[in-house]
């Protein structure tokens, strides 16, 4: 099995609208048993000149338009943001969060909300404080990696 | 710093030639302080319906114009092919990291030949032919990262 992880720093859900199809594309070719896991919303609830990067609706409109055209390729499953440093941030976030959940509902995809979780875990909360204020160390990252290992959905790729 | 891998399964230089400017382009915007590191060539010398999968000559042509270009745009490191377990492919892809360290050094590009101490090193070569032929494990991976890590171009980079 080859994994590829094609996140990018301060990327948006309009950034990876616009490039996640041609890189999936070369990396999982035809004939190859592929999958897609998204993960994306904390840059764009980022606020820039006063604004979030990505308003909300437009974010809603992304994650609906790239989920749809995937699943119509590859299995796909899908990953809340995870909460930061910052609560405000923290807040609109949620919000998101919420609504990409709905997003999925309706078009039949696995979402995993590792939001809450990691939101009540003191390990990742002081770990991304300490770091970057988004960024947590490697506990962090294992209690992440944790919450999809434990998920029904992604096993079921395995199984 | 952060690093992205961009390494894709069977990927030639030919195909490396039409992806690589779109995809680091947006890993390493304006303002960034970026470097790339090419390493390919196997898959070109592998053998496909009774020939390479890429013309020597061909080779040779794509990793001159994929280094010609980037070397105008950020600063280029090019660390040569592996061996692998088929000793007749070896030969070939040996060959071509002959050619490419010329194409480097003609456009004073820091070329690292890890083919020769990889091929004389037991660990490399055993856990290639125990794995999938053309795949080390744990070990032979950190046999390849000490030779880069040694390297005085790749260090460079950060002192």
């Amino acid at each position: 099995m080859t994994y590829y992880n094609l996140g990018i720093r301060r990327e948006t859900s309009a950034d990876i609208a616009t490039r996640w199809l041609p890189e999936v594309s070369r990396r999982l070719p035809d004939g190859c048993d592929g999958g897609l896991v998204f993960s994306f919303g904390v840059n764009d609830t980022t606020i820039e000149q006063s604004q979030c990067r990505v308003f909300f609706d437009n974010s809603v409109k992304n994650a609906n338009q790239i989920l749809t055209v995937a699943k119509g390729l590859f299995p796909v499953l899908m990953v809340s943001p995870p909460p930061i440093a910052d609560q405000e941030q923290n807040i609109r976030t949620a919000e998101l969060s919420q609504q990409f959940t709905e997003v999925c509902r309706q078009l039949y995809i696995p979402y995993l909300d590792v939001f809450r979780p990691l939101q009540a875990s003191r390990v990742w909360m002081d770990e991304v404080a300490a770091y970057d204020g988004a960024h947590p160390s490697s506990s962090g990252y294992s209690q992440m990696a944790e919450l999809v290992q434990s998920w029904q959905a992604w096993q079921s790729w395995f199984t």
